[in-house]
């Protein structure tokens, strides 16, 4: 069994963004050298997500306002308590989920013809980071 | 590490639909002749989603009211101004989630007692894919 | 490659209780002599969930909160003609989903500053099950 293990860093301008992240992925891949496995991507904090969906700014402006709608933003979360004011981040990174498994066959993603890895950022401008690990032969 | 891949394929009647595959990754697991390990099955589309519960009839109907619920089917997603009506379909992956992993212990599922896996088809009648990806020794 | 599973065990007071398992999760790798891999970690049942957030017990009333208002206890749900009374159970362990995958980098779970695993119960007061399998080398 070979591993491959990188960091992505982020800091977006905006509190959320949504930033495509397949070609970091398929270059991690490329790189571990492996022909038959799985490629594990996810968020390393709790106010951010990484997803499988499509590359089209309409639906991420979908996903952002109905996101908004099922975990909205409030000011009188309990965590604000502590001095947060990102409770609506946390919950929002539940829904989405924070990681994703990504197959590797033959040496490539093994996707459907729509799907590309997304960064969800939820509680962004300021240093963040995505650990991407290749494990497989 | 030996690891094993198929591909399931799915072409559903209804818009909707709910269909059980634990005797496909069962047979997959099989077939693969892993003892330790994990089973990955995924949805290859981004309309679609792969999750564990119960084969209860009642159940499915309640999931499928209280997506409906969670993610409506309208008109004016902004997704829909590239020609497609499936905004609702998105969401509604995004909630379920397209992928699970199955652990495989002494060559079999290592479930409970009611973990069952199932297909979650949201925009359907064409032809759609899931990967089963075994993975272990 | 190596493999090693543990389950572990809950019986919460509670119906709906939420439980710190990082330590847990890290006696497992540390237990698996593995310093290149994943862990994974599952709910064995479908009213349950295990997810990465906060070790932050006002974030936990708002998750908890926020639960109730998404997938709510209702006499109503077509499940409970089967004489249960737990569909809300089943919706929350879709929203938050079943199970997560934890990085093993150097023979440490690979997480960023806050992330911590919890169970989650959502129909509790009786024997239920995680299974951990950690794989690498």
């Amino acid at each position: 069994m070979k591993s491959h293990t990188e960091y992505l860093k982020f800091h977006t301008k905006k509190r959320r963004d949504y930033i495509h992240i397949t070609p970091q992925v398929e270059s991690a891949v490329k790189k571990s050298g492996i022909e038959e496995g799985l490629a594990f991507v996810s968020a390393m904090h709790i106010t951010a997500a990484v997803y499988v969906n499509d590359n089209e700014s309409g639906l991420i402006h979908d996903i952002d306002e109905w996101l908004e709608k099922l975990a909205p933003f409030r000011e009188d979360y309990r965590h604000h308590r502590t001095g947060e004011t990102n409770g609506d981040s946390h919950l929002k990174s539940l829904i989405v989920h924070h990681e994703v498994i990504v197959p590797v066959t033959r040496g490539k993603l093994d996707f459907g013809p729509w799907q590309q890895v997304y960064y969800a950022e939820f509680d962004g401008q300021r240093a963040k980071r995505v650990i991407i690990k290749v494990m497989g032969e």
